[in-house]
């Protein structure tokens, strides 16, 4: 039976591969919020390098780059990690460059999983019914805070689990899991109320992201799948 | 102001550690529990040893030895870490040398903590109110199983943080910390029944130590804190 383990972040990844597991790639604030607004905007393939280093050689290349470290747009870029910024007209069918604190960090770690797929709320019923459909073994794998738990990273695996487990035979037996879903029962009904005192929540308000917040914590506006392809070590949209 | 954050894992515990914390271990099944009651009934040391080879050393040179694997005593030894076993008459006054799956490690990992002291359900109060007087930051470092997340350690962690917010000024604002509470929460009224699906529950359960498991989960059963002395490389229970 399909089997669904949460592993909170990155550091902890070798101890969830398995070599046949589907792994979806979460980082709710902002690295994945933006990846699927990406492609749902028309975005070609997103290209994900761990080092700011890197990312400047592709810059110096003449690639459209994104950089955000800590929450901010790296100094001597102009696209950090806000969706908002990748839902320009003139991005389309372009390739991007993008490199942020977490979420980068934590598909590097899972590059070489069965399949590697990129989840946020905004794909959240898109990446359900697809997973269904492959009734295969899925870890979620949350990119959290440099490799530390964070909670809605947390709860995204837990309302994808829910979702799944509503809807299909499922065997969750990982105890992260199991806490993802009663955090998740906690916080459907106002995600970002839930949130008020989480630490990145706080961070970002700090810097005025409201309106960040409030389209990354919604549901199904970015209906793509973003699938990492092993040959080209891009993301690009999965064809229907 | 004094701040409680909640390490998942033994694996996690570097990316918390902070020189001037104190750090509680907790394995609520069943090792930090058994360490508890061991001090309560008149255990004079308990000697944590990592490698069930280090726990063979001791025993042939005439120790007392408790090791566990697996929620099962090792082969060769009387004792696992029920904490049962460790309110024999017999052993009181004594020192005993004691391996655990998880428990053990955890204690390794943090034993250059400023501080390393063993929590429980069964001395959660007790163990409160000594860390409110210190009033530093505190670590909470869940055993876990194998270094991924459990529920029960989490459940423990909320508690104390919940118990220590209720009754002096703290900061909690670690996420993990956040979750901890909130899970405790929904537990707290019925916490064997809330861990009726957890991995490590079942595990003991089939293997008929329902009785260890109810008493684990009992509040406040050994008021006494047990504490790691770094000259003697040993447990000892805190003088009051």
């Amino acid at each position: 039976m399909m089997q669904i383990e949460v592993c909170h972040s990155p550091l902890s990844y070798p101890l969830f591969h398995r070599d046949e597991s589907i792994v979806v790639v979460v980082d709710v604030l902002r690295a994945t919020s933006a990846i699927c607004t990406a492609f749902y905007h028309g975005i070609e393939n997103i290209i994900p390098v761990t080092e700011v280093g890197e990312a400047m050689v592709y810059q110096q290349q003449g690639y459209i780059v994104a950089a955000e470290r800590k929450g901010e747009i790296v100094d001597g870029f102009t696209l950090g990690n806000s969706p908002f910024g990748f839902m320009k007209p003139e991005l389309k069918g372009k390739k991007v460059v993008l490199t942020t604190t977490n979420g980068t960090q934590a598909i590097a770690a899972a590059k070489n999983a069965y399949q590697l797929l990129i989840g946020s709320f905004l794909n959240l019923q898109t990446l359900g019914e697809y997973l269904i459909v492959q009734n295969r073994n899925v870890i979620v794998l949350c990119a959290g805070w440099k490799d530390k738990f964070n909670l809605e990273d947390t709860l995204f695996a837990g309302a994808l689990a829910n979702y799944i487990q509503q809807r299909h035979e499922v065997e969750i037996l990982c105890d992260s899991a199991i806490g993802a879903q009663h955090l998740w029962q906690l916080a459907k009904n106002d995600i970002n109320e839930f949130l008020e005192n989480s630490s990145h929540r706080k961070r970002l308000s700090h810097l005025g992201l409201e309106e960040d917040i409030q389209y990354c914590l919604s549901l199904n506006l970015a209906p793509i799948i973003p699938v990492y392809n092993k040959e080209k070590s891009w993301l690009e949209a999965m064809k229907s």
